[in-house]
């Protein structure tokens, strides 16, 4: 039995999983905002976990913890969790001393990304797009976890496709991330609405031209990132996953198309059956808490869920 | 003791390996044109290399082949190796059945990957950047080849990187080898000189506008592919080789010169440190066929060169 929790940037996703890795449990907390204050309610969502299988935090084999920023997942520590309010953290040592169980931190994208492998049942290589306010990547190979050299594999939101495009956050332009992210979506949208991609997809619906050059520039930025995924490392699947894939079939179906539409002109893009290898992410599973937990596991065990 | 021959367009190397992987023996003959030819001369190598080397081709553990073209490693069959005119050879189950050893067959630029890699002593993760005619790239991941899923890792050179760029002969617009190849330099310069590239670096030394305005665009683009390789998988260690890597350090300077210049205004490109990834391949060694050679070394099995 494991448990695994998500810490995202309101809530922190807890789940307990039993010995043949099925949900037995699932908690959920706010985060809280610093260092000690979002510790503390790692602790308490792992123990709530726990108590609502019935069982106390030393019955499990392990906890993993998946959280945004900059994870050392040998050491356990977490550097600039921005939204969290934490600039470093050593989440794994001092979990692993209150709870008295082995803990392993993963970077959230990574978490998420061994989840929808597994949840999903791929079983060669894959990599998780992850399309919510920015745009970042997973690697599964091999059945494992590829973090990189130094952790940071993944950040192709930071790949200039357009000499001619905006200036990133991050200081270059025309970064993938600045076409095919919710956070410049809505910027670029402008308007007041609570779910503002939600909103550009409704209103390309209804006709309004704007709004339809922007869902477009998305889904062909999300295309762009397929590409991109499979022209280099040539993953079998690449999973879309994050806020953005809560749109569902209106989401893939489109950059589906805009795959199809690219191989059309170029034999070489058709050779590599992109559309075909784009699926989406379970949306009615907790994947980056249940990949959390599936990252304790030692290589090379099997996987059943 | 192992043999590895590196078949290219014009000329096969093969080189016979010792039992501490250093090189015994090195024998050059033309490639030959047509799957006949290729297979005849090929298997002339391997004997010659091996007589070369003052033994029998029976000798030898392995015969390790690095050649252009789509690769099935498994079965050792070859497709599409346009330049040596071989439309489908079964190249791997031929030339074992003739010399009676097993052979492993490697794309050219995989095969490279690994000579660079255990040339230049490395061990954690490695790009191989190929910029020759065209752009590409293999990868050493944890001491391993990393193929893709689908054989076709590395193909970066046609990942889009300009919407207003040149037309590629992929069909694509604005792939990164229309800015970053031998290729496209030498179609963009124009001039009869026999080395097209080195004419244009030697022509922007001597202060030709035209040849600066190449000569850089080159530089980033090459510079881009770093930045693509590191982005995506976080390599340790990007190492340039290729047709253009003759260049020595008046490319090498510049792409970390590019890189540093790059990083000035994005603090998270600082971050990653690109400039000091980059390395440049032995230029004084057969690293395609010694990278072949040992291609059919057992996985785990350590390297001494």
């Amino acid at each position: 039995m494991r448990l695994g929790l998500d810490i995202g940037g309101t809530k922190i996703d807890a789940v307990a999983l039993d010995a043949d890795d099925a949900v037995l449990a699932r908690v959920r907390i706010p985060t809280g905002f610093g260092p000690a204050a979002v510790l503390g309610n790692a602790q308490s969502a792992a123990i709530q976990a726990a108590d609502a299988a019935g069982v106390g935090p030393a019955s499990f084999a392990s906890l993993g913890i998946g959280i945004p920023g900059l994870v050392d997942a040998t050491g356990g520590l977490v550097r600039h969790a921005v939204n969290l309010g934490v600039d470093e953290l050593d989440l794994g040592p001092e979990l692993a001393s209150r709870l008295g169980l082995p803990v392993f931190v993963e970077n959230d994208v990574n978490a998420a990304s061994l989840g929808a492998y597994h949840l999903l049942g791929l079983d060669t290589s894959a990599a998780y797009l992850n399309l919510g306010t920015g745009l970042a990547a997973g690697f599964v190979l091999g059945g494992e976890l590829w973090r990189g050299a130094r952790g940071t594999a993944g950040e192709i939101g930071h790949i200039p496709v357009d000499p001619a495009g905006e200036i990133c956050a991050c200081g270059q332009r025309g970064c993938l991330e600045t076409v095919a992210s919710g956070g410049w979506l809505a910027r670029k949208w402008g308007s007041a609405a609570p779910f503002p991609v939600l909103d550009v997809f409704d209103r390309a619906d209804d006709g309004d031209a704007r709004a339809i050059a922007l869902r477009d520039e998305l889904v062909g930025g999300a295309a762009a990132a397929v590409r991109i995924l499979v022209l280099t490392v040539d993953v079998d699947v690449v999973v879309i996953g994050g806020g953005l894939s809560n749109l569902g079939a209106r989401l893939l179906d489109r950059v589906a198309t805009a795959l199809d539409d690219q191989a059309r002109d170029s034999q070489f893009l058709a050779s590599l059956e992109l559309s075909s290898r784009v699926r989406l992410v379970p949306l009615d599973q907790p994947i980056a808490a249940i990949g959390a937990a599936l990252a304790g596991r030692p290589a090379g065990e099997s996987i059943r869920i």
